[in-house]
C-alpha cells in the first residue's frame, strides 16, 4: 500500500494529506440549511451537512493531492449517522483515485486490537461471507499498550496490503509529557520509534515499509532524529499550518529521495475560506478557497525541499 | 458518577463489571440463524445476532451486577450496523439501571479529543438543538498524547457529571514494553499513575474522583502502588479469568473502605457456557450459565476481601 501513496506522491508531485476533520463550523450555512431543510436540525442532518461539505471539497481538489486523512471523531460526535457519513466519505475518497488514511487513532490488545483491524482495513466474516467495513488504506494507531496491541494491526496489513501510521511524537504542546521523558537517558518517543521501524521490518512494499509513523511538524529536531531511526518507515506529519508548522521546518521529515514524509493540513485547506488569505472566495465558494489553499501548501512545501 | 457506580456496587455487593464484548464464535446457533434468516448473513445479520445476544444475557443478569463495559471493537468491526448495535446496547443498559462503561479507548488532541468526548459522555450541538449520540457513563482514555488529550474528557465529565478510566498499566504480557521503562528510576506507568490523580483532583464526586485508572489484574504488585499513587481513583481492573487473574490477587486494588476498584470479566462471563464448568447448561441456556459464573465471580471476590 505505501508504494500506491508514493506513487499518488509522485504523479501530483505534492506531499501532502488533507485532513477531512469537517466541525459544523467550518460548514458554510448555504451546505448546513440543505442539510437541515431535509433531515431537520438532528444528527442525521449534520451528518448530510459533512458528506456534502467533504464531497464538494474532494470535487474540487482531488487532482492535486495523493490523499486525505478523515478523523473519525468528527464524524464520531453524532453518532451513528456520523459514522455512516464516515464510511461513505471514506468510500467516495477510494473512488476518486486518492488513499485514505482513517485517522482512528485505535489501539487495544489482542483480539480486541484484531476486531478494530479488520473493521478499518481487512474483512471480517458474517457466517460463509466476508465483508469490508470501514476499508480505509490505513489507519492511525496508538502504541501505548506495546507489541500485543499493534501485531494484530500488522498481521491485517500484510494480509491485505494496508498500512498503518503509529503515534511516536504527536504535535500537540504537551506530548512531551510522556514522549519525551528520558529512558537510559533517550527519550521514549525514540524508543517507540525504533519499536516502528522493528514492526515494520516484514512490511516492506517497494523502497518503504507499509508501517508508518506519526511525527509532528512542530517538533523538527525530534523529526530529524527519528527519519534516521526509522529509515524504512513513512513520517505522517501534523501540525503544518493552523498549529504553526512551516515549510521550511519540514524539510527533516524527508529523505534524501524527497520521499519519505507526508504532511497534513486540515483546517487550513478545508477551513481555508475563513482565512483572509482566501476571504476574496466568499462562504459561497468555499471549495475554491480550499483549492487555492492546497496550491500553497504544496508550493511552500516544494520550495522548502528545493524543488 | 462515581457515586452512582458506588451505589450500585453497593446495592449488589459485587465490585465487578461484566464486559460486552461479544465475539460471533461465543453466540450461539440459535441466535445467530434467527437473526441471519432476518438480515441475510450480512453486517446488519451479524450487529443482530450481537445484540440479541447482549440482551439476553443482560436480561439474566441485571440484577447482580453494578456495571457492564461494552467494548466498541466488537461492534465497530461490523461497521454502522455494528455501531449501531453498540449504541442499542448502551441504551439498554442503563434503562436496566447498570452504569456503562464504554471500552473505547480514544484519545486524541485538542478540539478532536472534545469531538470524542462530547459524542460518547457529553452533547452534541445541531443547530438550536443538541443531542446525545452514545452516551455511556464512563469512557476509557489513552494517555500517551499527554493532558491536552486528557483534559478535553476531564471538561466533558465535569459539565455532564460522567467519569474517565485512563490506561495506566494494562494487563497484556507487553505492557511492560513502553509503561514499565524506568523514568528518573520509576516505572512510565508511575507517572501516568500521578497524572491521573493530577487530573482528577477536580472532578471529585463524594469519597472518590470520576477521574479513574486501568490497571490489569494480571500485576497485583504494581496494583498495589498505583492504589497508593491514586489514593482517590477507581481502578477499573482488567485480566480477571480468561487473562490470567484470580480472585486473591485483586485486595490490593481496592482501598480499606472495601471500594476503590472494579473488577472486569468478559469472556469468562458471556461465553460461561463454553467453559467445562458450566458446559451442563448447554448453549440454549448460555444465558444462565452466565449468570452461574457471575455468582463464581462474586463469591471470589467476595471472599478474597474477606467478606
Amino acid at each position: 500500500m505505501i508504494s500506491r501513496l508514493i506513487s499518488n506522491i509522485k504523479k501530483t508531485d505534492a506531499p501532502i494529506v488533507v485532513g477531512l476533520d469537517p466541525m459544523l463550523s467550518y460548514i458554510p450555512d448555504s451546505i448546513k440549511n440543505e442539510a437541515y431543510a431535509e433531515f431537520g436540525e438532528t444528527l442525521e442532518g449534520a451528518a448530510e451537512a459533512v458528506w456534502q461539505f467533504n464531497k464538494k471539497i474532494m470535487d474540487n481538489t482531488y487532482d492535486l493531492i495523493p490523499a486525505v486523512k478523515p478523523q473519525i471523531a468528527m464524524y464520531e460526535q453524532f453518532g451513528v449517522p456520523g459514522v455512516a457519513a464516515f464510511a461513505k466519505t471514506v468510500r467516495y475518497c477510494k473512488e476518486k483515485g486518492l488513499v485514505v488514511i482513517g485517522d482512528v487513532k485505535r489501539g487495544d490488545i489482542g483480539s480486541t486490537s484484531a476486531a478494530y483491524a479488520a473493521g478499518h482495513l481487512g474483512e471480517v466474516q458474517v457466517g460463509s461471507k466476508s465483508y469490508v467495513a470501514f476499508d480505509e488504506d490505513f489507519a492511525t494507531v496508538n502504541p501505548y499498550l506495546g507489541s500485543d496491541g499493534v501485531n494484530p494491526f500488522v498481521d491485517v496489513c500484510k494480509k491485505y496490503d494496508k498500512g498503518l501510521f503509529i503515534l511516536v511524537k504527536t504535535s500537540n504542546p504537551s506530548s512531551g509529557e510522556f514522549q519525551d521523558r528520558l529512558i537510559d537517558g533517550r527519550p521514549l518517543y525514540e524508543w517507540v520509534g525504533e519499536q516502528v521501524a522493528k514492526w515494520g521490518e516484514d512490511c516492506v512494499d517497494g523502497a518503504y515499509s507499509n508501517i508508518g509513523a506519526v511525527v509532528g511538524a512542530t517538533y523538527p529536531e525530534m523529526g530529524k532524529t527519528l527519519r534516521r531511526i526509522m529509515p524504512k518507515s513513512f513520517i505522517l506529519v501534523p501540525g503544518y499550518g493552523a498549529q504553526g508548522g512551516k515549510g521550511k521546518d519540514l524539510v527533516h521529515f524527508f529523505n534524501e529521495d524527497g520521499l519519505g514524509a507526508i504532511v497534513n493540513s486540515s483546517r487550513g485547506i478545508i477551513a481555508a475560506y475563513k482565512q483572509e488569505a482566501y476571504a476574496k472566495y466568499g462562504e459561497e465558494n468555499f471549495a475554491d478557497a480550499s483549492r487555492a489553499a492546497v496550491e500553497a501548501m504544496t508550493a511552500d512545501i516544494r520550495q522548502a525541499l528545493g524543488k
